[in-house]
């Protein structure tokens, strides 16, 4: 992938199921418009005319013969798609990209989830898509309130919602690992918390980032 | 992938547009049925459910803007699952496997035809399919003798058989310069020759494999 160099910034949004993406999301893309910064929103598996068909093999609860390498495999399909087409042209324009899930979420499904090796997963990331993202906010919550949360949003489970609990467990486990292992990259986000004081604590990141260019 | 060991073998067929694999795949078929060796015939990308959907994202015309590292993680995605739900079991239950392309076609079209790395095919053969076919028919064409006969067969062009000459004359030459650093699993045969003599060929070739059980 020979991108031209990133003028914006790339922020990505990790977590299980339930733990509030969406709205902590909001928070911070009203932050950055807030400072005048052009923001483009991207959801992972997904984000592209591809990459939507690859998200819809990926959650069809019908493939639920797919084996842990083709999973992992699709999932880098979509996103090598989707930075080609959307990411790297914005950040090379600079604008900044909030993404719904990158990288990271691959280390801890199929890394940590299906017990993939990591070193292929990075390999893949190094390959396929060349960076990471410059910032991680990792939404943390226990797993039985992020189900539970999921469960109140109702709808009909995907192919992954349907893991067990031991699942998310391993998932995630190696998000806190991940973060805990560079801090500089990640911010962990207490997702317990009121709405309002998770979005305080999204803008509160995401502007020191901002406020550092 | 943890495959029981293999008992039966993998024969793969691979050549160009306008070859006559599918002639040449029946040839095949119909001399191991004669040794009494039961067979299953697959095709790449596709083969399975999944694969088959896969295959329809990268042949749709509409995806032309699709980057070529997604090309090749969506031909293993298949491929993979290919593996994982029907080349595995059956050789593990002693019937042999005919494929209408496998590994080697991704050095070919990826790694030839789109200059992606080969390293990164080699290891993604590893860790997603962890074999190569035992024995690879290569029917060589001249491109141009090939497009022809693919241009008399009518349809609508694929996303992929709309590439250039120089393209194709990449994919072959990969092709025969792979058939040429391995003689031991690849044959080579002149696919300008009559569909009889290629027919009497690919026989020979398969039967050389089953008699030397």
């Amino acid at each position: 992938m020979s991108a031209p160099p990133a003028r914006g910034k790339l922020i990505s949004f990790e977590g299980g199921e339930g733990v509030g993406k969406s709205t902590a999301i909001a928070a911070a893309v009203a932050a950055l418009l807030g400072r005048g910064i052009e923001v483009v929103q991207v959801r992972e598996p997904g984000g592209t005319p591809l990459g939507e068909s690859i998200r819809s093999l990926l959650l069809a609860p019908e493939h639920r013969g797919m084996c842990a390498q083709t999973e992992l495999l699709l999932m880098f399909a979509s996103r090598a798609q989707l930075l080609h087409e959307r990411i790297a042209p914005a950040l090379a324009s600079g604008t900044w990209v909030v993404a719904d899930r990158f990288t990271d979420a691959s280390f801890a499904y199929q890394g940590g989830g299906r017990g993939l090796d990591r070193g292929v997963i990075a390999e893949l990331e190094r390959w396929a898509v060349g960076r990471k993202s410059d910032l991680v906010l990792l939404l943390d919550l226990p797993i039985a309130a992020g189900l539970e949360r999921a469960r109140a949003r109702g709808g009909i489970a995907d192919r992954i919602e349907v893991e067990s609990h031991a699942f998310f467990e391993r998932v995630r486990d190696c998000y806190r690992q991940r973060a805990h292992a560079d801090p500089q990259r990640w911010r962990v986000i207490d997702a317990s918390q009121s709405i309002a004081l998770v979005a305080a604590a999204v803008t509160a990141a995401v502007l020191a980032v901002a406020d550092s260019r």
